[in-house]
């Protein structure tokens, strides 16, 4: 199988992670890929049309997208139930926890991109403010989950690790480990796994 | 039941066919909620700290996100494997199809928010010409997919109605009807169902 992939990217960060726990790293091959907004990149958009990372070919050819299915595709392949509980109450928890991480890291890069890629002359900080504040509200909502934090090691789990791990690479001065103390001692506690700490992104 | 819902968001639609498709509608009472990007709602922040549409309450105050989230617990709730296939080789293809459906929606809306919502001073020509190539290189794509616009009723293909439907509803102009005839075919054949009739958006 092969992945398309940047070390910066939190949305690959995370099917890294899951490969890696799942057992399945080895099966991957990794090939970087660049989705800068504003560049076209005809070459990749055929592999997928909107753009994103990471995408996963398989060796018929055929293209799994998005990271939230491609690690569902893994966990199944592992044998299923891993990293997304396959029944009992924690299924719905965890797969709604994994939205909303998801909808919070999205709206971080719209963050990046209003303030590090758009011209300078046309940046909407009500914008900025708006997409930093559901980030943010959301860090506040996983800091007062104390089940989310401690359950099993899970899909949602990793999200969040690449969340605290995005904001420490892109949003260096944000302060969060101190405004959500549990958020903090939970990410040292992730960190002691290699494969989190193996997948940190660069120096930014 | 308690669903956030707008009869002008895509994402909300879908999960509106899906749950009268599965024979749902009636357990889900709407509530309205707005998301205007550059414009708090804190209450709304409480529900969904990440402030998107919908969001689906249960009795017990439990809160599921996204929409995709939402219609695989709707269609667990209506026996499982009616519009996300158990199991089989369309499986994959059928969560695939539609996280790239979703990520054509995803920059159908930021090419909306920057055409009218950005003020006019502050608007990226790159960023919108980007994004909305994101949206038609996916309709091309789907244009050619035979499969995925004759599959029995699934997810994606309601999550692609709710692609052309909301092209209609907010890019009357962009003319994917003469672009993508097996698109407008498709189409057609979707609105022969009241599902897809009574959720189109309304005029704009």
């Amino acid at each position: 199988m092969k992945l398309s992939f940047s070390p910066a990217s939190p949305f690959a960060r995370k099917v890294r992670i899951a490969a890696i726990e799942l057992g399945l790293i080895d099966q991957i091959e990794f090939f970087a890929a660049a989705v800068t907004p504003g560049q076209p990149n005809a070459e990749y958009s055929e592999i997928n049309p909107v753009k994103k990372l990471p995408a996963l070919i398989l060796s018929n050819g055929e293209v799994i997208v998005d990271s939230y299915v491609i690690a569902e595709y893994l966990d199944e392949l592992a044998g299923g139930g891993k990293l997304i509980p396959a029944t009992g109450p924690d299924r719905w928890r965890v797969k709604s926890d994994h939205s909303m991480l998801q909808g919070m890291l999205d709206s971080m890069l719209l963050c990046r991109y209003e303030k590090l890629v758009r011209p300078e002359a046309l940046r909407w900080q009500a914008w900025s403010d708006d997409h930093w504040n559901r980030a943010w509200t959301g860090m506040a909502h996983f800091e007062r989950d104390a089940a989310a934090l401690s359950r099993p090691l899970d899909i949602a789990q990793i999200a969040l690790t690449c969340v605290l791990g995005y904001a420490d690479f892109r949003f260096a001065d944000c302060g969060w480990r101190k405004a959500y103390p549990k958020l903090d001692a939970f990410h040292e506690k992730m960190l002691a796994r290699p494969s989190v700490q193996i997948s940190l992104p660069p120096p930014a």
